[in-house]
């Protein structure tokens, strides 16, 4: 996991084979090193087809998820461990290097209250199952902080470092998102000191969802930051402008966040490339 | 509505006469111009008592509240009304200036659609009639816009403003919250621009709704658009880090925001009034 | 004036027909509204074909100029009144809509004290006598703020307005700089709040004369406050990205601002026209 | 050197005894680590009385100067050498850690031509020659890069580091200025990361020299930067509030920065320690 990379919803939120076709054509158009496919339902993705895709252009990938109601791990663990090892199994037949994403839960799990130790006992139980799977699989296991309205678990580096360390896998790391971190952190890029020596995946998305560069995220500070610590993972653009009407209910995205592709690609990933060149990431292909 | 206040919610969130005293008492000793009282059961409220402490005080008062969930007014408007009426009345009887907040539905309001035209003509019916009724009773009516996660409904400021033109009263005013800026402005402060003929009232609120200041909302730029627009409203502090356990789930805070009351209104207080005179906002006595 | 601009000296610091040739092509292919061209030797400047080439690429100019050590208002205003007085019938005669820069002085003027009531009455008169001049000949006439350590006449905003408001021609404006505003103004976008009345020109520059969006300049709150004060002036993009070596010593630039022209005006003007259409500086033609 | 400290000019630039005695209370009144102590003229200095008032107050102490004209190392090495070599004695003989600032040459030090091999060579033979010196009596030897105006030699990080392991002598390091990082540096913070090897003073200082906190350096990169080095050295306050009237020419300030020492100090350094704070520098006592 390494260089720039971008989420599939870009282009499509379904990766049937004409999902993946245009995704992955997008990616390499744009002179990506690696795209994040959502792993919405595992069992539909026809790896092959997208495992020689990857290898003709060369692009790298990881998958990711959030966990349907029916497998929240602090609720069903046994059924979280079940749907993850099913997506770290296509995952890993797909050729990509990770599973990330809210590997431990839904994106509106609230239960009204702060959490508690049973829920995270079950999300522990779940996870290290899951990360021993990947690890036989070649796979790393992210956990991402998700900010508090979509889901009351893990919203700080503090506690996907706590959550991580926990568990005491190696193949498990942190993953976090500046649309997140703008929310939850002291500072946005305190949550990347807290979380540096577990930190291998970035999402770079602006404060509303929308063209990175055009609102409120401190992104001197967050590049500053990740440079500082000497980070070498994987940075991936996250905007909503694409994503279908029918999914605005799982990520709380009501009106458009930003113009088009072309804006949120062609402004927004110069920008951040640009920064990240600024603040001498240059291991990044910046 | 003018000069510095605070949410009473520092002290307490139940405004019987315990805690009016309490948190009259607070903001007096932190030399506050006003205080924001919130209406969670008008009914229950001693409008004599409230007002013959702020009048002792020279305290002024704000109410403000969000509609319980069978009183939504893009659902059940007349429901709606009859409740902010209710509080309306309140408000006069205790003297105070204004009814604002989420008046015009929940803090927890989603359906997992953008916002219809049906849910925007009952919301505008409900408002038009509390705000004929308000008008009567000296009293001027708010619309905060909250980010996308507490409603579907009004979340940015160029929606508050259409809003309130559309029903086009003169007592109806546009409210503003910092936190809330900070997810849904290309740029925090472009609201306080898009809403400047019609803002009056201002929630300061750190992006984790803790100690102003120490976090990653842009408060040169806020003050910077605030002086320049010349507002002369209200600024309130804002912070959870007094809020009791049980009120967790209706504002999504798991976790402590901060470290007591001291480090809010010694530190964060302190932070706000300086920056306010930074850039010249002397009228409201920064 | 009006628009975007930028400095000639991105191509020449020699106003010659070469020169002339040089940067009106550059400024044209860049698309911009106007040049501002520098007057170091006003005399020598063929105006005719200015005006003719500035006609046939539609494009505006505002002439600028620092005065040389023999003719610095503050201890030679009659001497100041003559150079500017040339220089203000050159802009004319080229079609130019303004004279501005460091019109009471030079850039590295310091006497080692603060100044005196005797300095600012010689620049008094001296700027007095040119904006009749300018007056009669159509021309405005800028007054340009710039740091300490350029001269320790005229730092701040605010001394640049007593300056004009002093004289009281209303062909006279201040001129304010980014670069010297992230120095000398408690807040850099405070300089714009305090000039508003009479600003009408900005320089649009780095903190270190650079790439704009690659430095410390606080670019929100300066595109905040410009628009919020219903900016309507010009724009100017300055750099010292191509100054020649042998001009070093006047503008204290000893390393490369910059990596080349591209970079400056392919990323740095793009930075700068996608933040004036973000706070909606429309009327400027972003 | 470590914690906080402050430069002595808050009290005085004259270090006899009356000024050692002002300047020591204050420090140890604002609980401050050590005080920087301006070597204007190192022979007159009582050596055995700041001792025993440092000792008696527990107060550490750091000396710093610039060379006057006639010791520019660029030109008089020699002269350099001796200056620097009785400055090191007296630092000693105070008990003071290091001798810093502007060890190389003047604040008004511009030839008006990029620097050139030669004068490196020079200043390079002077600074090895001190740092034997000062390694001899047990302190160590900074470099203080300083803005383009102030010099033409040391104006970035780069630069600094340069000179340091050039010399490579391992009582030296670099010494930056937030006050001429947010001139110099392409994005303020990456100062810090470019001279994380060798970087153990640093002043903190506003952009234009007043209260910190109110103005345009960006202090959350800044402090995000520190901590992420793992910064263990020493913070200085310097803020040219009380410097007196006759060395407005040295510095270049014709205007008060601020309003009076209580506001820097009350307010400005319990900013900085607030912010020290907020990103974990718990190692300097903040």
């Amino acid at each position: 996991m390494q260089g720039f990379g971008i989420h599939a919803s870009m282009w499509t939120m379904n990766w049937d084979r004409d999902g993946a076709e245009q995704a992955i054509a997008g990616a390499t158009k744009r002179n990506l090193d690696f795209i994040e496919i959502p792993l919405g339902d595992a069992p539909s993705v026809d790896a092959g087809h997208t495992r020689e895709l990857l290898g003709r252009n060369r692009l790298r990938a990881v998958c990711s998820l959030v966990l349907p109601e029916e497998a929240w791990a602090s609720r069903r663990p046994d059924a979280a461990i079940q749907h993850l090892e099913i997506a770290i199994d296509k995952a890993a037949e797909m050729g990509a290097e990770a599973l990330t994403g809210v590997t431990y839960g839904g994106t509106n799990e609230r239960t009204g209250s702060p959490p508690t130790q049973a829920e995270y006992d079950n999300i522990t139980r779940a996870l290290a199952a899951a990360a021993r799977r990947a690890k036989s699989r070649g796979i790393q296991l992210g956990v991402e902080a998700v900010n508090r309205y979509e889901s009351h678990l893990v919203n700080s580096a503090e506690q996907a470092v706590a959550m991580v360390e926990r568990i005491g896998m190696d193949n498990m790391f942190v993953h976090l998102d500046t649309f997140h971190m703008n929310i939850e952190e002291k500072g946005a890029a305190n949550g990347i000191l807290v979380a540096r020596d577990h930190l291998k995946y970035m999402h770079l998305s602006e404060s509303d969802r929308g063209t990175p560069g055009a609102g409120n995220v401190p992104w001197d500070s967050i590049f500053v930051a990740l440079s500082a610590i000497g980070f070498r993972g994987a940075l991936t653009l996250e905007s909503f402008v694409s994503m279908p009407p029918e999914m605005a209910g799982d990520i709380s995205t009501w009106r458009p966040v930003a113009r088009d592709e072309e804006e949120v690609m062609g402004i927004g990933l110069s920008f951040l490339r640009g920064k990240a060149a600024q603040y001498g990431l240059h291991d990044l292909g910046a």
